[in-house]
């Protein structure tokens, strides 16, 4: 019982693997620990502003369901922050955006009914970015709030990062779960394109949003993806071999700050040393001019996907979302079929290129996090492997000179999902050794 | 001023690209070619029950605004019919699910909103089976009301074919498009995968799931199909070479009927006699057995798709949908992605097969509707293409034994959606002479 002997507060910080077996052991009570969960927020919101929709009280109810219920699946009892991008049955669902203020939706998006499902407790709406592009919400860095925590899935990586909920669920469409993971120093783990379904999510560009989620280490993120993708193997990462990685300056190296150089020379030597084939690598050089190309595939696709907002609300658009559709409705889809021939090309040439590594290990970001008045950063070093449905996940392992969050992100091979995570976690165990419960 | 003329029940007789046309030099007013559709409405509805919610006073608003207004866009004063599994702010949105017998959505899907900006006044919201699978609705064939309309998009087939609107938007999952343009005799066509973006669509299976429409000609599909791909080149439908067509029975030859047969005899004969090259063909056996996986990659996205209506509203749902999420359930994340594996296979040969043909000609159902208390058919004939993500145009040009329509599917290469349809254009003018105004 060393566990109820804790004081409330640290049950928070508590992994969610280990929180699962203590529940699933009924040592530990959803209850006790979503009101943990629920201190911290109290104790913390006002200066993260990581929640776009909290009720506590509708959350306690169901936590005592599950308490009174047999165990329903990998996540009972576990609470989740769910970004507001995601329709939810029985919290508001705004989309970071003002024309969506009173909007409440009938249905859950089928990841939160799939977590729901699986025993996950909503503790509530994470902060989007609107429509989960680029015009900032509120959240602040949770390591210093004079930064940005990134986006577009900003309060689901900063609930993560400040002990708020051990899981996340967010999305990406150019850099939105990498890039936050990075600035606020969390594994972020981004699938391979198509592998969750997305009923109840509002897309933006339909042949580049992928679900994935954020935690504290990477079996955590894997369970929570097990979930998403309804597939157990993603909870068996063990893996023994030594992992032969891809380091990848990437065709954007000039971006870097002097943090994630000093990470990527770090991660060089410190995984050579433990036995990895470490290999600096370059990619053709075709694919590194598809950053454009994923620019303008989205912008095609969300000038689409927002008329509605686009033409009946355009005052409640920011300007530059505005400019950016605007931009997007001036590309011909002659250009855009131009583009997917270039992806398609691109995609088959680095799936054979992958065969030659296990992984490729790059930067997920320009460095530590920008001054929050600044913006949410830019997706530069994430577009093409999103474009290529990569599955990516942020290894957070090194702290830069503002003292933020730095690290780089394992890239896998389109569908080689649980190889990535199980390397990923190899690697990070490497890289910062000893992290864990 | 020949057209005013007519008699008000004539206008809703008029092709789409006619219409449009007189209403662009206004020589017909938005409001009179509505309220001519409003008539045959009117007078057909309770026969053929195409309609799952109409507002007469709120499309008449709306096309009296186009009327004073300049010309919009290519659908300027076009009545279409939508399909409801599409969101729409202004008229229930109900998925053919007692589930959301009271859903208002607060949004328009993007491609109702992008024939809206092109000038479409939304006649209704036409019937869809149950989440676009395969429990009916009430809709019966307009030929005949003994028999079924076909599924899922069995509403805007049957409006298009009962000249109550001269467009409407469809969905294709399975053969959710072309199985009911084959049983009521219109010109259904399903793009490519891809090309439409979903947001506002009740997905069921995010791989598979495809935006099309139906009219009365192919000229009228393609208007129809230009602004939900925003691609104007669909517009330019011209072809004078002689295609190369491959005749393809498919591995289901023994599930077709006399009537299918016949036409088929009938077009290879007719069309080659019009100097067409006509090659009888097989596909790679492999690609054959992708029915079964078309199948079971539908069961395995659709389980975690409803998954809110499955584990909150299961009461709600019909026995045979209950028992196909169950079964999709069981399908493992390994065998979905063993599946996907043969189906880019699959796709890939496919492609370098497609290269021999300009298009394929098959069959787009076994034979004439069955009758309407046996269900809204098979999709069987549709799944390997859907699959491929291969265009498709259902050319209506044959009538069977019991009266009621019969044609064949012409399907081109992925991508390859213009000349898809210039040739579907060049097969219907050979097949069906002297139609259209």
């Amino acid at each position: 019982m060393g566990v109820q002997q804790k004081k409330t507060i640290e049950l928070n910080r508590l992994s969610a693997t280990r929180a699962a077996q203590l529940l699933a052991r009924r040592e530990l009570s959803a209850e006790q620990l979503l009101r943990a969960c629920f201190a911290r927020i109290e104790q913390r919101e006002g200066a993260v502003r990581a929640w776009a929709a909290l009720d506590k009280e509708l959350a306690l109810t169901r936590a005592r369901e599950l308490d009174r219920a047999s165990t329903q699946g990998v996540l009972h009892g576990l609470p989740i922050g769910v970004k507001d991008i995601f329709a939810t049955s029985d919290l508001p669902t705004r989309y970071g955006s003002p024309i969506y203020e009173n909007h409440q939706p009938s249905m859950d998006a089928a990841v939160v009914a799939l977590c729901r499902e699986a025993g996950a407790v909503v503790a509530g709406k994470t902060v989007t970015t609107e429509f989960a592009t680029f015009q900032p919400g509120p959240t602040r860095n949770p390591h210093n709030q004079a930064y940005s925590p990134g986006g577009s899935s900003s309060g689901s990586a900063a609930a993560v990062a400040d002990h708020m909920v051990p899981l996340a669920l967010g999305t990406q469409t150019a850099g939105s779960i990498i890039r936050p993971a990075a600035y606020c120093g969390v594994v972020g783990y981004k699938p391979s394109f198509g592998r969750s379904q997305r009923a109840g999510l509002k897309t933006i560009a339909d042949s580049l949003d992928t679900i994935g989620g954020f935690a504290r280490s990477v079996d955590d993120v894997a369970l929570l993806a097990s979930v998403l993708m309804r597939d157990r193997e993603l909870r068996e990462l063990d893996y023994d071999a030594k992992p032969r990685i891809g380091m990848y300056r990437t065709s954007q190296w000039r971006h870097t700050d002097h943090a994630t150089r000093d990470a990527y020379a770090q991660a060089a030597s410190v995984l050579s040393r433990a036995g990895a084939q470490v290999d600096e690598v370059e990619l053709p050089p075709v694919l590194c001019s598809l950053v454009q190309v994923h620019a303008d595939i989205m912008g095609f696709e969300m000038a689409q996907s927002l008329t509605f907002e686009r033409t009946r609300h355009r005052a409640g658009l920011s300007s530059s979302l505005q400019a950016l559709l605007d931009a997007g409705s001036q590309i011909t889809a002659e250009e855009h079929r131009a583009n997917l021939v270039r992806v398609e090309e691109g995609r088959q040439r680095a799936h054979s290129w992958f065969e030659q590594y296990d992984v490729v290990l790059a930067p997920s970001a320009s460095g530590e996090a920008p001054f929050f008045d600044q913006g949410t950063g830019d997706p530069l070093f994430c577009r093409v492997w999103t474009l290529f449905g990569a599955p990516c996940v942020h290894l957070p392992f090194y702290t830069g000179p503002q003292g933020l969050p730095v690290g780089l992100q394992v890239v896998g091979r389109s569908g080689d999902d649980r190889r990535t995570l199980a390397i990923a976690r190899w690697l990070l165990n490497v890289l910062r050794p000893g992290e864990g419960d």
